[in-house]
């Protein structure tokens, strides 16, 4: 096609690359970190009760119900919590609230891939820090100046967790700028900086509903900060689209808060599988990171790590691998359910003999 | 509170308020435009069918159930076929992707309220241009250098429709930028401009399920546009966030577009109920614009309309009344069901003798 006038006035972007969706059946499908156990059975008991006429109404633009089952759960005010369609929602958003200055915002090299898309998206400046060999975060590489940072912890695709004293040490050391720790992964056994958020209102912590809870396809993210913090996010969200979360979210969304039996019980037993695959993975001569999120970033001894994704996905056994600097050795491995994960081993032992 | 130093790098917006949302029961709720009748029964019955156990995967980037529904319905191909969160969601990020130039893109002086606060949000420069005495659009206004265009049609809260040559001159007349003619209100008895996008790559069109499908509850809008045009639209919308459109969302919008019948019904009901409450409101005393939408934008011959407006708000019904310039002496009524009308009118008389 040829350039129309108008083509000039666009804005052009080179857009994020979602993890694959086979389509076909039958297969294992480990490559997008989704949970491999249903929601709460509440989450289906909401549904069923809920009226569909009332559709035809807006929907509660503050999600209050959903807002107040958060807040109740994480122990904070309801106007500490901000809701989007997912954390993708939530962190873009934040990104174009907070990140509103001519320096430069910091993240690392290697964390997750939507955070330099949205920096040129809105034109945000930007510099990428690089991790230690160890994929460790050096705290001290954060304490200049900057217009914002952005951290994944735990991180990734690198799986490792930073402790709460390395946060801590740059959440205190940029009082003049907004750091946003994206939690994305933190219900997996690692403990969450929710509780600096107290001390520190430049704190906007990001969570979702997509892992954890088991609900990537209702689209549900969340963060908690400082009343302030919150008060200027909801004032952008609201300037963007007053109604984001519709009816059904909400009363999904609270069900599924409200399960804490269901929550604790089936992310115990993922850590568990998670455990379990490390041993295994060990013994198939593979190297990784001590995940404490729902996946494994693992490297074989002597096998290439684009030739196992290849080889296990012509066997229907989908697994994240990207051919970037630094990681295009790296297989990105989802936990899945212990039976799952047994059949990849299985396969996993005949590819690697 | 004190100011922190982090806050300069905010951005800072006033945010939209949208329509009241009553809390009491027994209100006659004619403020936010929604649709009095439920949707369409297809809706509730692709919702009791969905099995809730897949929420744990992310939805389909595309909604591709969705977008075909829609392009079927309006004949046009799945590539041309962008959407959203509802129009707000599908209208911002126009906004984001088509108005991206320091030229000043172009409005109505009385329009969508959200088109002044996308355009701060977003920093895009703006003018609007006054309308006409009788709030018609004068074409030759658009005919001059600028960013790009957006006109409501019909244009709300006036309820005036522009003809399709009004229409078609302001899009030929700008082939280098974007034309945005946002038809959220297009279903009760206009014409679309849709054929026009064979012929102009740069018209977009938007339009939502908010008003004529009884789905504001629901959150979906689309857009229909030249598939180079769709195809830099998706681009961003794909930077901003992969999975937008959560399951529920793509059987019930693919239901409602489905149930062709039900949509003529309900939209035929109201415009019939319109047409009686422009007879009725002329016996009150009212002048009006000759809406072509739910709603009938209207001003009493000598009762201000601020005092009708508390008056009947205190007899619990809503309606919509702008304290700004121009319109300060208007009430935007949304169209109920007959009998919910005939309240109002009975209510209307008590008031005004």
């Amino acid at each position: 096609m040829s350039e129309s006038l108008w083509e000039s006035r666009v804005r052009k972007v080179e857009p994020y690359v979602p993890g694959e969706q086979p389509q076909q059946e039958n297969v294992i499908k480990l490559n997008t970190n989704e949970n491999p156990f249903p929601p709460s059975p509440m989450v289906k008991k909401a549904i069923d009760e809920f009226n569909a006429d009332n559709f035809r109404l807006y929907p509660d633009t503050n999600a209050t119900m959903l807002a107040k089952a958060l807040a109740k759960s994480y122990n904070v005010s309801e106007k500490q919590i901000f809701i989007g369609v997912g954390s993708d929602d939530v962190l873009s958003q934040a990104f174009l609230t907070f990140f509103n200055s001519s320096e430069e915002i910091l993240f690392p090299d290697i964390t997750y891939s939507f955070y330099d898309v949205w920096a040129e998206l809105y034109g945000i400046p930007y510099r990428t820090v690089a991790l230690k060999d160890d994929f460790t975060v050096n705290a001290e590489d954060y304490l200049c100046k900057n217009g914002g940072i952005v951290l994944a912890n735990p991180n990734a695709p690198t799986g490792v967790l930073e402790s709460l004293e390395t946060v801590e040490k740059i959440v205190a050391g940029n009082s003049a700028s907004v750091v946003i720790i994206d939690e994305a992964y933190i219900d997996f056994g690692a403990k969450s900086c929710l509780p600096l958020i107290e001390k520190y209102d430049n704190l906007l912590v990001v969570q979702t509903f997509s892992k954890s809870r088991s609900m990537a396809g209702m689209r549900i993210g969340f963060a908690i900060g400082s009343e302030k913090l919150i008060k200027y996010f909801n004032d952008v969200k609201f300037s963007i689209n007053s109604y984001t979360m519709n009816m059904i979210s909400v009363i999904a969304g609270t069900a599924a808060v409200n399960d804490e039996e269901y929550f604790i019980k089936t992310t115990s037993e993922i850590i568990a599988v998670r455990e379990y695959s490390k041993k295994r993975l060990s013994e198939l001569g593979f190297i990784f990171t001590d995940s404490m999120t729902n996946f494994i970033f693992a490297q074989h001894k002597s096998v290439p790590a684009k030739e196992i994704f290849n080889k296990l996905k012509n066997r229907g056994i989908y697994v994240r691998y990207w051919d970037k600097p630094r990681i295009d050795n790296r297989l990105r491995i989802t936990i899945g359910t212990r039976e799952n994960m047994d059949k990849v081993f299985d396969v996993l032992k005949e590819i690697l003999k």
